[in-house]
């Protein structure tokens, strides 16, 4: 690999080339075992299922009293019939004995039918006497009383691998009495910054300092992406001071944003060569085009390859290059889908978009109206045009632009409908 | 309010006028500072306007050299022009000199332009010697210089008050040197689950015991709805332990799973109405009727009131109690909108769905071939109905279900696209 500093690229890979490279390069974490508290929202590693029935036993659907149905056959709102009241059968507390003809046994929703009960008529049209109840309605055998597996049965499949837990699914999964999930890795992140203009976040910018503003937005989306970890290093544009936080980042995804590109100072792509492998340096994109996707080799004998992503230090390149090539693989890592997380409006465009055929743009939008309008000053270093706009357009390569009236879908920035 | 227990509800309030009750009840909590670097996902409580310009410094858009774009006019890849490098200027360590005619100094992306230059030629087409460069092409005057405020202006209000804020969001304040962020307050949730069937998570079902499933269904889907602090207590039946966990519960909502209908053992309703006040108990809705809302007295004088929620104890009803009633309060306690928070779906039915007129309908459905299902064997108490379900559909008040055919908007279950 040529160095490339003070020289430009001499020729940038495709965006799609850079893709399949990850698509076939990036693969799933090995299998943890994750406690059910806290199982809503990781992968599920394999198939899940039941070894048991739930519910285990007859189970009441409503408060109200265990009765052989057939005993309440011509009650009515006038005309009463009086059943023995033997006693109650309350959640986690059943009554022991038998419902015999003409009997009765107090019964709330979720408690176990005693023996003899066929059915459970409810509360509101039975009235409870001394020793008896008065049932006021007639209620067929079976009603109101739940199977045994109604809900699970034992051997079920209820879960399957590569499911992206749900609440529900942690709920259902407690109640069949699985203690740990057997859910996909989530890979660690290290954000390596190098700068010798940053200050860190909260801190005032001041005369030729600005303040690093990628590292927060890199860990949001790092986060956002089910990474278990994210730490941020920040160092100066100090060649021995990248290599060794290259070298030793104890994580499965390490991002260097700035250094990436043909200055002098750009360290970056050099050391990952020397280190491991840079597979690319320079994408036919706008922006981001100085991005870069390369190996680090493995902490530890047979321990998992860490891959490196070289992203730009304009704020918008590094967010770009970031949801193209870091944000599918620190997913698939975790199990998760490749494509684009966000949510999708499908519009048409009211002006044209520009761009050129050999490159994809990443183009900031706004929506007025209905209609998607492309944001206009919005170079690589404006990062309050990702702030102004609502989503995202892709152009694909092979597009010279898109003409206004062309529907379009746009990628949302933000997460949740208003 | 008189006791329903085994007598059943004389009546039951609409979904609606308690959604109304609640909108008009429960508001944001009082903003915090939160450190600009952990704000993402938050909601903004005041407009933050710029106090800087960013750049605050006229910035190189590119890695070449600073020049007086004049004295490159002429200049071409076969008849380069000479200048004399001056120095250099990195960012945070600008150059301190002027650049004069006939001279250039060499500067990196996002570095200062010195005085006296007016224009970044890009360092692809220059060749840089001992003490000079050679210029292979010309470049008009502002060319590559960004101007200070490009990207924000001293004075510009950046964000507004009820933003979520994005990844972005987070950058962009950081960069204008925010160290504290003004944050609507989280709410903190505690969830009481009742039953001495039950078990904690994690244990196997046994005998008449089940294990509890809602708290982890509740757990997740309050900090799905943005909760600061989600902690769950498991009580028994006991009147004296739910009443003492009510009155001393330390959140601004308190969720109560099971107890909450018209067994002898549902004590939660009468409770949270000698405590505080019980506003709603009973809706005309399906499942969930038995759901209530209340209010428990501030922990402190002065403090802020606290809004309990009746959850029955059917896994189903539980889920879509909370959905309805304590996650619109939850989200709207954090300053986030109270609607579903889900993605949607548009398509036709499959199958028609019954309801009846006066009542709320929750329906887990699924979708085959573009088309709605309604899942066939969904009580209340069958939780694998929601785990099988794509999502759910609701059927108004109005309305006696919905016929074959008709589009309906389903709400997904899952938070992102495959």
């Amino acid at each position: 690999m040529r160095d490339v500093r003070m020289r430009g690229f001499a020729e940038r890979a495709d965006v799609e080339e850079v893709s399949d490279f990850l698509a076939g390069t990036v693969s799933e974490l090995p299998s943890e075992p994750v406690g059910v508290a806290v199982c809503a929202g990781r992968v599920l590693a394999r198939d899940v299922a039941s070894e048991v029935d739930v519910p285990s036993f007859r189970r009441s659907a409503m408060d109200g009293y265990a009765v052989r149905g057939e005993d309440t056959f011509g009650a009515a709102p006038n005309d009463p019939l009086a059943l023995a009241l033997l006693g109650e059968s309350m959640p986690g507390r059943p009554f022991e004995g038998r419902v015999t003809p003409g009997s009765a046994v107090r019964i709330m929703t979720g408690a176990p039918v005693p023996d003899g009960a066929d059915a459970v008529v409810m509360a509101e049209v039975c009235e409870e006497g001394d020793a008896s109840v008065a049932v006021r309605d007639a209620v067929a055998p079976h009603k109101n009383v739940g199977a045994p597996g109604e809900d699970i049965r034992n051997g079920d499949v209820v879960l399957r691998a590569g499911r992206r837990l749900r609440p529900q699914d942690a709920g259902l999964l407690a109640s069949i009495g699985v203690a740990d999930v057997p859910c996909v890795g989530r890979p660690r992140v290290r954000i390596i910054v190098t700068g010798d203009e940053l200050l860190p976040p909260g801190s005032r910018p001041s005369g030729a300092h600005i303040v690093d503003s990628n590292s927060l937005v890199l860990e949001a989306l790092a986060r956002r992406d089910g990474a278990a970890e994210v730490l941020t290093e920040r160092l100066p544009d100090r060649e021995d001071a990248i290599r060794a936080a290259l070298r030793d980042a104890p994580a499965e995804v390490v991002l260097v944003s700035g250094g990436s590109s043909v200055g002098r100072e750009d360290h970056a792509p050099r050391l990952v060569s020397e280190l491991g492998r840079l597979d690319f340096h320079g994408v036919a994109m706008r922006p981001s085009s100085p991005a870069g996707v390369g190996r680090l080799p493995a902490l530890t004998e047979g321990g998992p390859e860490r891959f490196a992503f070289l992203l730009p230090g304009n704020p918008v390149s590094c967010l770009c290059a970031y949801e193209f090539f870091a944000g599918p693989s620190v997913r698939a890592l975790g199990g998760r889908s490749r494509e684009w997380p966000h949510r999708r409006a499908t519009l048409p465009l009211a002006r044209k978009i520009s761009s050129a055929i050999g490159r994809v743009d990443y183009v900031r939008v706004a929506i007025e109206s209905g209609r998607v309008v492309p944001i206009a000053t919005a170079g690589a270093s404006i990062l309050s045009s990702t702030v102004r706009a609502a989503g995202a357009v892709i152009v694909p390569r092979g597009r010279e632009g898109m003409p206004e009236g062309e529907t379009v879908e746009v990628l949302l920035y933000d997460e949740a409908p208003a």
